[in-house]
């Protein structure tokens, strides 16, 4: 019944007969529990979060619902092994568009091993994490024009520097192939993405009001996930919803810590560059849009 | 005519023959051009600064003003050096109350040599600068009742934890003896000078909305001076201004750089969680102040 799911753009893969995260067909998801403490110390947190009365309504719904743990079989074939089991946030959509975002300017924090801090802060320095404060870890879009998903290099992803990040973010909202380098990005969807009372700047714009008082947890080395259905907006079947359904789920907390009375500093600096860059992309189509408007106007 | 200053709390001090700052009557600060390049670096972000119209006017008078360079003689006996000259910020004040808090989760920035890096980060780790996002350099307090200045003892403050950091800044707008460290700060000017709409909070969210969109600079290594007039509470001569005339000024600039498009996420971060630290403080008073009513309104 469980299956290698088709929409993960990061981390570890099951595939191949690795270890790797798996999917029921009724919309869960199951992350096995890594060997290290790692794993427990996930697990660890969505108990504390999901019965955490200190976390308000509104922003629990950026979290994927917790059901506890439980012991299937694994993917890569070792038998059974506890995995966490949570909502599948990308469940219910039909070729949903996803990048995976890590926030911060730095993956390692107060008090791991020397080793650790190494290995964090060498990959910190060659990725955006320390000049951007968030790095693209991965990104899929569905290509209309060719009914199916481009993914980008994962070795290309992880060589962007700040332009190469503002393209990525540009190009995830766009139309025009995606497996053509040499087009621009169009920026088709951004308005109906990024833009708007429900879309994604909406939401990050909420998560950061947030993140300016909480000091519950520190999200060291968590991602922001998007999410979005781009058919649906060139279909636009239906008026009651927003047709892209846009998302932002955070995800990834195996090495969040208590915050203990001090904001996620490291977790909000980020999340407000990253803000930038999505309010730039916006301004800069809106900008277009008005160019257009005028130029209809004078009747060329 | 000129004189090592009264007020400074951080950095190279011009006593005992060696190179520092100095200051005359006229409200001027002299700073030398420090040997390296940084000396330079810093002349060239005043004057960038200094001509920008891109800064808006509420946010320049968080700066220094900036008179240009001059040779002077300087405070080592070495002749004639280039300094920079600048408006002296606690000019005008009897008995300055002053603390120098450095923002940001790290004081280096990429393309750094390994040298300066490893130097930096080390003492980043050793203090705050890596756990809350700011540390704080040095202060001195004005003891009304012994009618002379109190200073921090610079070992002491660097090697604050959150719990140090958090007693400085209550100590800092105290008014009990702050020589003797087993009293419990009062915080008996804290509402005063942190508090209202034109206290240290009301200037530092003035400033921290700014760098939600300032692309122009990133302030690597910037300190926050706090300045505040104690005895003026105390007495309460006039009415007509804020009585602790409290004062947020940006310093240090030897290592601002261009931002390049991108907002300064490691000022901006740790600037609120300093602010969170400060929003704390008030909190705690007025819920003092709340229990105090209710304990008068209650008779006893």
């Amino acid at each position: 019944m469980l299956k290698v799911p088709e929409h993960q753009v990061a981390g570890h893969i099951a595939s191949d007969g690795k270890l790797g995260p798996l999917v029921d067909d009724q919309g869960r998801f199951f992350k096995p529990l890594q060997g290290d403490s790692r794993g427990e110390h996930e697990a660890k947190f969505y108990e504390s979060f999901t019965s955490n009365k200190k976390v308000p309504d509104h922003i629990r719904r950026y979290f994927p619902v917790y059901h506890g743990t439980q012991l299937v079989e694994a993917s890569d074939g070792s038998g059974k092994l506890p995995h966490l089991v949570l909502d599948d946030v990308v469940s219910g959509y039909s070729n949903p568009s996803v990048m995976d975002v890590k926030i911060g300017s730095r993956t390692w924090y107060p008090d791991v091993s020397e080793e650790y801090f190494k290995k964090c802060i060498k990959k910190d320095r060659q990725t955006t994490t320390v000049s951007l404060g968030f790095r693209v870890s991965g990104f899929k879009i569905f290509d209309h024009q060719e009914s199916s998903f481009w993914r980008a290099e994962k070795k290309l992803v992880l060589g962007y520097n700040a332009d190469g990040a503002r393209l990525a973010l540009r190009k995830f909202v766009s139309s025009n192939s995606p497996a053509d380098s040499n087009l621009t990005p169009n920026c088709a969807f951004a308005l109906e993405v990024y833009g708007g009372s429900n879309g994604i700047l909406a939401q990050l714009v909420e998560l950061k009001d947030w993140f300016e008082t909480q000091t519950l947890y520190h999200f060291n080395s968590c991602s922001i996930l998007m999410i979005y259905e781009n058919e649906s907006i060139l279909m636009k079947e239906g008026d009651d919803a927003p047709a892209a359904r846009a998302q932002v789920k955070l995800v990834d907390f195996a090495h969040v810590l208590d915050g203990n009375g001090v904001i996620d500093h490291n977790f909000l600096g980020g999340l407000c560059s990253f803000i930038k860059f999505i309010k730039d992309i916006l301004q800069s189509v809106d900008k277009r849009d008005e160019t257009d408007t005028s130029l209809l106007e004078n009747g060329r």
